[in-house]
């Protein structure tokens, strides 16, 4: 028997790979003054380099951004100037006038325990390479299932609310039809609903799925962004009359751009009449359950077959921080596993803790990790405040807004999201749109928003809404953010928008 | 217009939230004494604990795994000390005697690379959030693709070898067949191909995807592991006269078990001849391009239509670190752009660079960070010697074996993969394989393996390979593991082999 491989081999014995060693001390310094000064405000948020300056910036401190194959290693010291440079130069997300994303303010917690995962480096497919991990990731599924309501469960953290939802339209198009799974799709016209507004994973979900784009029907909203549960029931009329097959409704608590919740009751009832899974796309919304006053926008999720709730959005665990959890038992596994032989040996103590045939994923990242940490440190009673103290921002904002003319809203007020136009001195007071205005207001945004970014010192998104014009919006997330924050950043919306004015052409 | 949302609102101002300040130099001490101590010797690599004795010693320490709404927030030092216990009871992958799965020995610039990450907390979605890593990210790729070999690339980190293997087959099942995009998968019989040791996320994805599992052909190989060119174009020919319409050949470049490089020159002439696309499933093995002795193993990846490539396996990058390259320009963006306005606003300073668009995910992590530190501070000479030290100790490991009567080579060695058997003494001299050897040394691996995790001075797996009985594998990975450790870990197979004998019954 041949015992060398077919590439050629070394024939001296193997010593130590020679590598030098880390001076961990010097390359943490700077992550750690970063977090120390999490909510220090005269920093500037975004530098607003576009890339050759940022290239420029590396190669000047001897730390080019591209590699070669006859770079040499940089020494510790660049190195440390690199991570210095990494941070400079990135996005400050958490600065507490960062509202441009659904998720802000990391807790410190959170960070730690990215970095505790990434040291102990390790998969979630087994208990035999996780055990601690393991336990820790059906101790906080089990939590959250519970404050959903169900009195059984199966989950998995995912690497993000997209995956959650095609996990959703996986488990929910095997039970209409478990034989996809060994022969395929066979072009049976199943047929998914989500809202106008829903996120745009579920468009991308039916594609990979392979049931393809028009199986996906969006429902018409009201004026919060909340499917209308009279357009549902005619959206599955329609579909029924068309020959198609509804399988799957994909409700959202707490939409991307206007934070609303889908009347859930009334789409469980129509899901429990057609026979329909009822995913909840909870990525941005769930963790209302943590606050008594909040907790109520999520009735009815105890219906629900599946949800997704990600922990890194409203409640400041690090990306990512993902949980999909399926109502029931069973449906995970029917749909994932394939008992791969050389990692699920079922000779194995414990192997029925494994979570590797309940998901998609072979190796997965440790990210229930961090959620517990913070979860221990801060307690519900900690989330709870945190979604509070958001939730009072955006009223205490929207308030503001309604109260002065240099803004108007462009959708009531919802969950942590505000959304408005900056309206320009000529425009005041608002007397509605006109194809004129709104056409004033879309070619504002990028300007003002432009503006915006040059001073740095506040940071926010616009997108078009329902087909108007583009408006802002303002997300409150980071526990560090005040009253005076809100206040300033609409004075500086106000700014800007007046230098857009004056620069614009 | 109402400015209150659905639910009950806070009337009074909110203040900022009162979120207890962090310690973080109590919190990363012992994250830093354990990377420290990565090479340390004398600690158990794993506890052996079961779920209940971990859940009781974390709720010894007053830190219960449980999670209930009535728990008291933990204080800092209590925080800590949970901390301590994940660590202890966590299993070591740093120590230079863990051989139990395709990744091992984080390099702790790595680790600080996923600190440095969380600590920025963004979503590589867009420029505008993630300016320095869409850079950064670029430039990884870019290189990966050069050393492939490529003129022309697109690519993009995602969560694993797995998703690489499923976009891969996405991509090709759209190229062959565009409308399912919109249409869906109309039950035409696509056919894949891959290797019976090809990952099992083949016929993970082909499931997902609404192929069905039977889409899925797999592929004799040869005695390491190496997909058969002659059994591929014969089962093609089969296929087709089936009436199957084959489109996609899934190569391995290092199978999971056995190391096996499949023949990707012949692979690429059949794929052209049948005009299927190539994907290599590098994840474990593409990294041998960066050695100038083993990139030979990747000859032929030129011609390939996409790679996956798992920096997070051989070269010390953390967990996950997962690129998936697609050569050629449009693909990517052709199967999973949907243009969410909310998020991909044309109007944007550098939107070209937004790589959410060719994706499926929408935030993710920054995992080029971690890689692109690692690479600087290494240099392609520190990864070309890691990859050198590791294929030296299997090779030394193979030989050390092939002279010793107490063990067999279950495969011929490949790559830094070393399959054997331990022959209990009374089949000594092995005198080859019958029915009643095969249960003996089935029966044998899991109470071996179980008395050495007893001891817990070293981890390696155990799985049958091609209808064999269990064999064990070491996987040499860890550029701090010596000859001596490999010598050690032999005696030690021998020692926990006659001690599982022993308590045979």
């Amino acid at each position: 028997m041949a015992l060398v491989g077919p590439g050629p081999r070394l024939t001296a014995p193997a010593s130590p790979a020679k590598v030098p060693r880390v001076d961990l001390d010097a390359l943490v310094r700077p992550i750690l003054d970063l977090l120390r000064r999490a909510d220090q405000r005269d920093v500037r948020i975004t530098d607003l380099a576009g890339p050759e300056a940022h290239a420029d910036a590396f190669a000047a401190i001897g730390a080019p951004l591209s590699l070669g194959p006859g770079d040499a290693p940089l020494d510790l010291t660049t190195l440390t100037r690199a991570i210095e440079a990494v941070i400079a130069r990135s996005v400050r997300t958490l600065h507490p006038r960062f509202f441009n994303q659904n998720f802000a303010g990391a807790d410190p917690v959170a960070v730690v325990g990215d970095f505790l995962g990434a040291a102990l480096n390790t998969t979630m497919a087994t208990y035999e390479a996780a055990p601690v991990f393991t336990l820790i990731e059906r101790e906080v599924l089990a939590r959250l299932a519970a404050l959903a309501g169900w009195p059984a469960h199966e989950g998995v953290f995912v690497p993000g609310g997209s995956v959650s939802n095609l996990y959703a339209l996986q488990l929910a198009r095997l039970r209409v039809d478990p034989e996809a799974r060994e022969r395929g799709h066979d072009g049976v016209p199943l047929v998914a609903f989500a809202s106008t507004h829903a996120h745009y994973s579920f468009e991308k979900s039916v594609v990979l799925l392979g049931l393809g784009r028009r199986a996906l029907i969006k429902v018409a909203c009201d004026e919060r962004g909340r499917m209308r549960p009279d357009a549902l029931a005619a959206a599955i009329d329609a579909a029924l009359a068309r020959g198609q097959r509804p399988f799957f409704v994909g409700a959202t608590a707490g939409t991307t751009v206007l934070g609303g919740f889908d009347p859930l009751p009334a789409l469980a009832d129509l899901a429990e009449r057609h026979r329909l899974w009822l995913h909840v796309d909870g990525s941005f919304g769930a963790s209302a359950l943590f606050s008594s006053g909040q907790a109520q926008l999520m009735a009815g999720v105890a219906r629900a077959d599946s949800l997704a709730w990600n922990l890194h959005k409203m409640l400041g665990v690090t990306q990512q921080c993902a949980a999909f959890l399926v109502r029931g038992t069973g449906a995970l596994r029917a749909a994932f596993a394939t008992g791969a032989s050389y990692l699920f040996q079922p000779d194995k103590p414990h192997a029925e803790l494994d979570s590797g045939d309940a998901t998609f994923q072979c190796a997965r990242r440790v990210d229930a990790l961090k959620a517990w940490l913070v979860w221990k440190f801060r307690g519900e009673a900690g989330f709870a405040a945190r979604i509070d103290h958001a939730v009072g921002l955006a009223d205490h904002c929207a308030a503001r807004i309604a109260g002065d003319p240099r803004f108007y809203l462009a959708a009531p007020p919802s969950w942590v999201n505000v959304c408005f136009w900056w309206i320009p001195p000529d425009l005041r007071p608002f007397a509605g749109r006109t194809p004129e205005v709104d056409a004033t207001l879309h070619a504002l945004a990028p300007r003002l928003k432009a503006a915006m970014l040059r001073r740095g010192e506040a940071m926010l998104g616009f997108q078009p809404v329902d087909g108007g014009p583009n408006c802002f919006r303002l997300l409150f997330i980071n526990p560090a953010t005040t009253i005076a924050d809100v206040d300033a950043t609409l004075e500086l919306v106000d700014a800007c928008g007046r230098e857009a004015l004056a620069s614009g052409d």
